[in-house]
């Protein structure tokens, strides 16, 4: 990609101050920038740098003035940092989605569709009756298996696993690794001490906008009709693991490696650290926030709640408790303490009481 | 697949009361049950829902007397639940093993053989030496190592990978990501600082009857002879990480995220929860269950116990211990106030015996 | 591979007492070696076995003196044990880098390069402007994105997945289903509660020696120019996540299921076991040991510390605690006790003063 300064500023509204003529094909922090590369400076205690940067151009606020020479084009706008993260988001989508056509080997059954503007990377595997909207980037070793649904504007890294029945909304990116409809983890104990195995017929429902890290996985629900469900705007981190049934609520976020059992329903708006355990067939309240490595074995009704613990509890109490177990030694020997003064006072007073009578 | 009334009925061994000849070609819930569709009525609850189904044929109890006109044929049998759960699973094991043939390109060596009945997906890998039973299902992008010897009957989902020397027992499924054999966590510290990679030489056997999970790791044990081992019936669900050298007894289910660090050994028919950890060289007796993300640094000798905590110890008492670790604060309150109480009444009863003497 | 027992002697630097134009083929452990096999004794213990052992050769200490006829072949050295091992690593070295050619169908884009002695497993994939150096082991179904740049004597293991723009140096092994350079997890809160993507430009740096296990995430940097870095002699178990801008020092060691978040700073030399989780934006100080399952919410400025807990306190010092925590309801009783005997002394103290009076 290649465009001219003059480009960039008509795109972000902003004025240019010098040639704009000059090409930019990159971005850059402006303590590195180097010839072709366009920074911004918003934060005065950067301001150093504008006078020494290689920069080809400078994005600054409209009423920046500059106390020495400068080389740089300048671009004035209203807000700099606002306008390079425009910058930069333009740039990651073009990136992102930059991969076009169709590389071989690639297999697709003869009864799937996709739309305009698909990447099929080579050893990408589509398998029957799977149905692709527009502009879906499908890196290699991407598997998409039988009766899958994808929207448009999806991104599947390299490696990602589909299975069968899978429903996947518009605007997804799922990082690699990451493995969608596996079985649920259902099996009925026998009288020998074995287990039967209970099938998993349901499947995963993903709505818009999810995002979800690598290595994660997300497994089916088990009925016929039922669904693991990630509803819009959703966004899941690394090697987390959601259970058959689970239910994520609207923009709801959790962090590596959190686990949620089986048939459990997580409100809207939750924030979840790094570490949690959720048990199996609990309700979570709206905009609960979990404490990395927490556990919850129980429903959790009141909104709004910040907590911790295994099980959890508010998180400030937690955070009291926890110093005062770090102290339960020490506590334990005031203790003793207490019972052998007590001892020794009930034992004079009971001498003095003896003595007096 | 599509049978008739009449042919699930004669499977079930129950008696047909309606059209025999209607077509059935999917399973159903009651509520959700449409035209073509069998479902059936176990629970009274549900009762309500077979006077109005579409269901082309509900299985029922022998001696259901219906209340009202029921459109849908009958089948009557001893237990619906149970010849419902008979049909879930044939229709389960169709559906698994339908897939059949090879998909090309897929990659086989010369060296390697295979059973009947073989399905080997486009991007499928197959190394030296190989031994594969009959009615294997290989999905896409799986890879297995030279001299695995896999028996009959078991699924590779899309992305399994397969480590050289790994032995595979009979009825097996692997979900997709699920590492098997890749190095042990071995290495030896050298003077300057930094380590030394000790040769990890020994394998994996998996017994039968074995359901591994998504993305979890089982490492091969360290010396050449020596085997990281998982028993007949072991269910493992995703993310669990298996440690070189380690046994997992009979029966024994381990929940997601869980953790067996090196050459331990748990017993049979053991319940593990999840992101459970458990430290190396131990061994878990049988019929041990561990809750939720408990620690395990000790042996566990007596068997059938119930455990938590970092380290574990009998769950009840974790939750008792955990209930007033809770109310710590409030409890070093009560102290302090103790000891100056005490203090108190030392000092008046030094006094009072100063006063009298 | 096949040696003679006289090629093996001269590569530790030991003497042959029998035949040494015998071939060995394999190592094993003394009770259980077989014909055409080497095994070692070193450990007096297991001196029993070498009267009966059907090994080939035997390597045994200098000044060894046989109680009974030994029928294998000696090979007389300083350290048998030191010997073995350096046999171990050889044959491991052989086996680990033996495979070589290209394998079909393989895919690499025409401006990408590839030293010499390269295996390139079927189903491989290097996208462009690759630059990989001599003796790389590509196994099947790796991915390496654009502009990757991987040194010499690597070996990446079936599965792999390396997004655009990681940088590796040499000597490195990467197990299955391991992700380098995966987005980090950042979200823009927007007003409407949902999140918007913060584009992730940086990249990840993984330097010399360093083993990666399988499984396990490394997210790239978020902005241009700033990397996730890896550094020399690093040793990843499975299962690991470590978040953007990471950077985990030399020689450190992190054991499985444990997680980094964002832009902390791991020491040199540090110890962490299982499961432990570090949040973000922290420093922890160099030859730091940290406990399984615990949670580190603060930097560690002192050096040598063995830690434990979560958050983390004194390893012995959290033992000690915890020893305390599960009589947690005695002490409760105990409090209570105290409180009810120190009132009745008040009382009868208040009772005595006033009859007293």
């Amino acid at each position: 990609m290649e465009f001219t300064v003059s480009q960039i500023a008509a795109m972000l509204g902003g004025e240019v101050k010098g040639d704009g003529g000059e090409k930019i094909n990159m971005l850059a922090k402006i303590q590195d920038a180097k010839k072709g590369q366009i920074a911004f400076l918003s934060n005065p205690k950067y301001e150093q740098y504008i006078y020494g940067t290689q920069a080809t151009a400078v994005i600054v606020k409209k009423d920046f003035v500059a106390r020495k020479e400068i080389t740089s084009t300048l671009i004035l706008v209203d807000d700099p940092y606002i306008s390079f993260t425009r910058l930069l988001e333009e740039y990651h989508k073009m990136i992102s989605f930059q991969k076009t056509g169709i590389e071989q080997p690639s297999f697709i059954a003869e009864s799937s569709v996709a739309g305009n503007n698909i990447y099929r990377g080579a050893f990408s595997y589509i398998g029957n009756q799977v149905k692709i909207g527009d502009n879906v980037k499908i890196y290699p070793h991407v598997y998409i298996g039988d009766n899958v649904v994808i929207g448009n504007n999806c991104i599947l890294h390299s490696g990602v696993k589909i299975y069968s029945g899978t429903r996947i909304g518009n605007k997804c990116e799922f990082h690699s690794g990451t493995v969608i409809g596996s079985d649920g983890f259902g099996f009925a104990p026998q009288e020998d001490g074995s287990y039967k195995t209970i099938p998993q017929l349901g499947n995963v429902i993903i709505e818009d906008n999810v995002t979800i890290g690598a290595n994660t996985v997300i497994d089916c629900a088990t009925m016929f009709g039922d669904s693991t469900i990630i509803r819009d705007g959703v966004k899941l981190d690394n090697l987390i693991q959601i259970a058959h049934n689970v239910e994520i609520g609207k923009n709801t976020v959790i962090a590596a490696q959190s686990g949620i059992s089986g048939s459990s329903k997580i409100g809207e708006n939750n924030i979840i650290a790094g570490q949690v355990g959720i048990s199996g067939h609990l309700v979570i309240a709206n905009n609960t926030s979990i404490g990395a490595q927490s556990g919850i074995s129980k429903s959790i009704k009141e909104e709004g709640q910040k907590l911790m613990g295994n099980p959890v509890f508010e998180v400030k109490e937690y955070y009291k408790a926890y110093a005062v177990f770090k102290k339960l030694p020490d506590i334990n020997v005031r203790l003793r303490e207490l019972e052998d003064k007590l001892d020794k006072l009930e034992n004079d007073s009971t001498e003095k009481s003896l003595s007096m009578e």
